[in-house]
């Protein structure tokens, strides 16, 4: 079982700090074949495309690289009727929540006489990568499709993985339902590259979002700055922070929603009563024995899990800006004061009708989160990831004239002499 | 002199691409150095920092890393009074610009009953890196540490390499009005990594901005996951739109604000009349036998500079698009018609009255923005660099009854059970 920890035992800094620390994730040594890997689909393209999928994936896509939409209509068909109106749903609620996003220009004019401001306007293209296999989530489509759409993406490119040709049909669907633009049957380190670079099929893209095993992520980092990327996703987390008043099955299920994801996932309680933190943790060990994906929940708590016990609410609130979670289910009587003690958190659920669960499908926000405390400098997927803003500067003569001098004076102490020329010559035509 | 090209020209578009993709900086094998560096910092804390500080600087830092109140007291006395001056202007409309940038909290209730939105709260400490030398710009501090300030952070510290000991006392000036709350005389990547992982004296931030070399470019990738960066800037870049109606003398200051920056940079000017083009070209050679940086400036406009003709100013929207440069001057007769055609530039500056130069230093939007064609994704540093955002979500038992299920219909569809069985488990209590 997970290790229980007391914030007043002897040792607690050095178990909590391990805990913040712990290396979640191996770093396969997978650089430098992706190197090669985007080496050769920059040079040969296609022609990569389908030797490297044939490789992989073990499927012939020369000439059926893109899923026709014959394919996506045929798994729209087949989806059963429940799954389709969750799916629906699911689109609907995450999009009325990500068009609240959609920032607003401003133009000004200051005193000075300057008109000021900025404009929002969404890239052009973007890519949105969707892992094969197990991890091939219809939900994972929403979150990332959808907030590209309300941007205004003109363009949005799927590209996923078919290993033996296969796919998910809800993964289609979801990304007919959310207004993917183009599939392509291409995965790994290869649809990176084909995104980033373009090919003679697949038109290049300004921005590449989705989740992705080390080879997509290693793609990720080294097509920064060709085109625009989101963070890297490390294992998931949670941190439950619960008072004795609620069920604890209720608090061990929600903490083994996180842990069945990936063995690397983690999982901590924080709670105040110490009889219920023991209840939690024998609940947990009675779901371990029954769940359908026990043993990589299994290993997740026995790793990386946790029932911590503290004082009261206010040291668990500490806990969690140290912890800075990816999602922070607060199980508590007022759980928006408490809310409003903690800085650092991905996204917050908050009261004991809040399961994480619920995020991950059909409450609205996005389930794009950052992942091992990086909560402290960043946040989830938005809208404001498919666009870029543009600042705008109109100056009158008469604004020039109040403002220039200072550009000018701060241009010479800086030793940039045609910085303060571009201002004095206009102004030198003002006073003439 | 730069080249001149015509849009209808042979070859156009293969001259055109080869500027667009001209590379403009070598990318010096220092990766592994800074890795070691890194490891340095990390091992031995303030120990490497006083000794590589020794080597690279040539300057004893030993009990005195950090810059004493009065060192800047001092130095913000010997500033004359008209820089003084220049600067608390820049500060405040720098600061006036970014207080509107600081984004909203929401919060709603929705039609099933959920109550949705999300808060954004500041970083805790933020680093600021300045680089030493010559380009140990005050007008850089100002536009990193304002909007940081703005955001609300708390801890605000800046490093900066002192050569010799030697400091530009405008600097220090400047981080005293923008509100740096620590100053370090620390520079190059053990100052990056200071930042990152802390020293017994430099406590560790959450993010970390600012411009540096190739050393320091380094060492933020490569932190970057542990704290958060900025973009990693390349050389600057202005495209000028320019009609026959402008003092080409004017165009070629401007041309040149751009080119005196670095041998690296980049400045275009686009025009629909050749022959204003070929007089701004002689303009430029002209001013190029006088200005105090004509070698650097010649070396960027020999390299990388160009006259581009053009047929109408359909043709120059379209052209500005596919550069997506970082500085964009509109010297046309419609400046606002003309900046609505055009999607991709970091920052326009709109309107004859308007040199770029303003943007360096007082007009008051950021003069940190993005290069090499990144403003087709990214956007200027502003407020929004320095906080992040935690979504927030409150569900009833009503808005649980309501869509509860669907999330239990999508979690079945992708196997994860304990995510259907934390709602199905309060569904359950709800339906006894």
């Amino acid at each position: 079982m997970g290790r229980m920890l007391r914030t007043w035992d002897h040792g607690f800094e050095a178990a909590f700090e391990a805990l913040l620390t712990a290396k979640r994730e191996d770093a396969p040594e997978v650089d430098e074949a992706v190197a090669g890997i985007i080496a050769d689909v920059r040079a040969r393209g296609d022609a990569a495309l389908v030797e490297l999928t044939a490789r992989f994936d073990r499927v012939d896509v020369a000439g059926r690289l893109r899923v026709p939409e014959g394919e996506i209509d045929a798994a729209l068909a087949a989806v059963p009727e429940a799954e389709l109106a969750a799916l629906h749903l699911a689109a609907e609620r995450v999009r009325a929540y990500h068009e609240r996003q959609v920032p607003r220009d401003e133009s000004w004019e200051d005193e000075a006489g300057a008109t000021l401001g900025w404009r929002w306007t969404p890239v052009d293209a973007a890519g949105l990568y969707v892992p094969g296999g197990q991890a091939s989530y219809p939900s994972s489509v929403l979150m990332n499709a959808v907030p590209a759409k309300v941007a205004g993406v003109a363009r949005l490119a799927m590209v996923t993985p078919m290993p033996e040709g296969r796919v998910n049909p809800l993964v289609l669907a979801a990304a007919r339902i959310a207004g993917v633009d183009e599939v392509w049957r291409v995965g790994g380190a290869q649809a990176v590259a084909a995104l980033a670079y373009g090919t003679a099929s697949i038109a290049p893209v300004d921005k590449i979002t989705g989740p992705g095993n080390a080879y997509v992520a290693a793609a990720k980092r080294r097509v920064f700055g060709k085109v625009g990327i989101d963070s890297i996703a490390g294992p998931s987390e949670v941190l439950v922070i619960a008072d004795a008043a609620n069920d604890p099955d209720w608090v061990a299920v929600d903490l083994m929603s996180q842990a069945e994801h990936d063995a690397s996932a983690q999982a901590i309680l924080v709670t105040d009563d110490e009889g219920f933190g023991t209840a939690v943790a024998a609940a947990v060990a009675a779901r371990l024995e029954t769940i359908e994906r026990r043993a990589v929940a299994g290993a997740s708590w026995r790793d990386f899990g946790a029932v911590i016990v503290c004082g009261n609410l206010s040291e668990a609130a500490e806990l969690a800006d140290r912890l800075a979670p990816e999602h922070l289910e607060l199980l508590v009587e007022d759980p928006d004061a408490l809310a409003a003690r903690i800085r650092h958190a991905g996204a917050i659920f908050l009261g004991r009708w809040t399961p994480e669960a619920v995020g991950d499908y059909v409450a609205g926000p996005n389930h794009v989160l950052p992942t091992s405390r990086t909560a402290r400098f960043s946040s989830g997927l938005s809208v404001l990831d498919f666009m870029k803003r543009t600042t705008l500067t109109r100056m009158t003569p008469q604004s020039l004239k109040a403002i220039g001098p200072a550009a000018e004076t701060l241009a010479r102490s800086e030793s940039l002499e045609a910085h303060g020329l571009s201002v004095a010559l206009r102004l030198a035509q003002l006073n003439r």
